[in-house]
């Protein structure tokens, strides 16, 4: 059984990782920036070291293809991830996906066996969306998701636009989005959640992506005295808005379903402690990776807020984001089943919470992810933490998974 | 029946409250402010045209003494209120139970009658706290409640201390607080609340002040990813500080006591729209007028939060403010209430939910209240609203209260 160099992605996954420091030793590569170019440039390095051809296309996106004449036709296994960051971040989120996909090349390009079709790995842009809007967006593009003029125009939160910052950075690359269109697509990333450190399982076989409802919420009551006016006659928006966080909170929990519902954000008017809140602003966050269901969930938000409206509280809703769920290629899945049980890996079928660029790409190719554990379920923060033998695990299923599909010959 | 001068007191009310109009015609006077100074110079004006001995302690009480060579040595009959304002106040606040004590004096003064003790009229100082903390500084110094030194020494929004401030405009009088020790006090205010608007009574007969119970509490859960954390497995400071709302207002709710609870104010951390909230903070406003009521209250706030706390939540709570409740004096509540009677009119006892300077005097003389009705309930707004009959029928009751106190000889 061969198996990925497991030195040599750890020391990748470090060595990219060190690169975008400040002063306080955070870590920060904000998509299109100059530390994004620093950890571009080492990764497109490692990319030519491996003897891959490199393609940037006009989005930045970054792909090292392994290619022969003999394959050079086909469409290629495409594996991918970013290498963007938030904020103060960690080492694994996206770079680990990215890396272990070249590890994986490389290590089957050493084998000296021959795919029978082409094998790339992909570094797509701005999949954190911190300096520019969307998030995900270099594989929604890639998708064909989004008008490429459309994203490039896309202005920074420190006022560049994408286009200008990725020329000045040297990655407006020449391709047109989309040039490269997998024959299947894996991403191996960590979980960020905690349900596999929680469950023991170092493996899991990610089949759906949840869907995503984003609402703001603003009710309206009547701003009062908070001592003399009686409770029977107050249309307090606080006291509304908490019923609403609590009627989503308790539904989601009581249900069977992995339904998240999540009230993060809460704003009150006039914010007085003796003033009864004539206004309430929330954010809601309800995730399922059933279609059906999520629809279900903003069907019961709605009934809820209907019945405030009625008991004399304005109700404005706002769609702030919505996305259907993904639903995973199911051979893909079971292929990622199959490898870790060969290895001796428990698995355990499972949604992606967050979102993904391979929930872009399964647009327009079968595709999976593969998850490893999340130490606390914690990302975007320095704290995230992956055992070094759970990287690599996930590596070699990444590389089964990989040489299943390539079909190799001697 | 002897009655106010309607005209004489409205125009009064009016002509006041067209003092510290700014270029939006917003009315603001602040406690020992320029605007302030101006509304007393009219007010002491009117004291010295009613040929009223005008006195002026350390702490800046106003007070219009009518006293003759008879009735000199007794405690007076005082009556009082304030004239300071909130920013961008109302007209009546305040200075209709200050203008309506002038009237009520001026009016008896007329009469031709002589009480068998002196009369006096108050304008307490900084009675609305918006400027200098804390609000009803100046009964509270006049019932000894609070050093004059401190409260002089108190330091403004605006820099400069209370004790400047006063003689900066000429109001840090020469007559130590407390002097005029007042056999009974009375004080007539608008309600600032709903209840006799909405029960369509015109006189409240005060028997009470609601206790107060402020309280601002921090709940510390765990920030956690909002898509990939499972209900099961959250520790949500928003959800729990709903919780804590929504178990405060129905308790409060499903009373059949007066008992008032409400969070005005509201904060989570990191609050942001994909976080669950690792932390609330949020402030609790209860009050109750008996005492015994208002600590099973915050008994009940207390057992709920250590609920939270054996969940994972953990809890810290800070006393921001406690009054015990005021039992206003019941022969004087009776007066009222017979002086409506005679009236004609309708009165109910009923509960303060307001803080005023009644509760600070009666700590050191019987005293009591009369309300009259807001519009809506509305105070501290430009929409403060009371008729004109309404405020003359209050005015009434307060002369034949005073008439029946002040054991007039012919």
């Amino acid at each position: 059984m061969i198996a990925v160099d497991a030195r040599r992605l750890l020391g990748r996954i470090r060595e990219l990782g060190a690169i975008g420091r400040d002063g306080e030793g955070r870590l920060t590569r904000l998509a299109a920036s100059d530390t994004d170019k620093q950890g571009r440039d080492l990764f497109v390095g490692w990319l030519r070291q491996a003897g891959l051809d490199v393609a940037i296309d006009r989005i930045g996106n970054i792909f090292g293809i392994w290619q022969s004449a003999g394959n050079a036709g086909k469409a290629p296994l495409l594996i991918g991830s970013h290498i963007d960051t938030v904020i103060d971040a960690g080492i694994y989120d996206g770079c680990y996906g990215v890396l272990a996909g070249l590890e994986v090349i490389e290590t089957l390009k050493a084998s000296g066996l021959s795919p029978s079709r082409p094998l790339a790995v992909a570094a797509f842009t701005n999949e954190e969306g911190v300096r520019f809007s969307p998030d995900m967006m270099g594989s929604l593009v890639h998708a064909g998701g989004v008008d490429v003029e459309a994203a490039l125009a896309a202005v920074g939160t420190d006022g560049g636009t994408l286009g200008q910052e990725l020329a000045r950075i040297g990655y407006a690359g020449e391709r047109e989005p989309g040039f490269l269109k997998p024959h299947i697509y894996v991403e191996l990333h960590i979980e960020q959640g905690p349900v596999l450190e929680r469950e023991g399982i170092p493996i899991g076989a990610v089949e759906t992506l949840q869907g995503i409802s984003w609402q703001r919420i603003t009710l309206d009551g009547v701003a009062n005295h908070a001592g003399t006016t009686p409770m029977s006659m107050r249309r307090d928006a606080g006291y509304a808005a908490a019923r609403v966080v609590t009627f989503l909170h308790d539904r989601a929990a009581a249900s069977n379903a992995p339904t998240v519902a999540t009230v993060g954000t809460m704003r009150l008017e006039p914010n007085a402690i003796n003033v009864i809140p004539s206004r309430a602003v929330f954010t809601v966050d309800l995730r399922d990776p059933d279609e059906q269901r999520l629809q279900a969930e903003e069907a019961a938000l709605a009934a809820f807020l209907q019945r405030l409206a009625v008991e004399g509280i304005a109700v404005t809703v706002e769609r702030l984001a919505r996305f259907e769920p993904v639903v995973f290629d199911g051979r893909v899945v079971e292929l990622i089943e199959t490898a870790a049980r060969k290895r001796g890996l428990v698995s355990r079928r499972m949604t992606s919470g967050a979102g993904h660029d391979a929930q872009m790409i399964a647009r327009i190719a079968p595709a999976a992810m593969i998850f490893v554990p999340s130490a606390g379920g914690i990302s975007h923060s320095p704290r995230e933490h992956t055992e070094d033998a759970e990287l690599v695990a996930g590596a070699n299923i990444l590389l089964d998974v990989i040489t299943e599909l390539a079909e190799l010959e001697g």
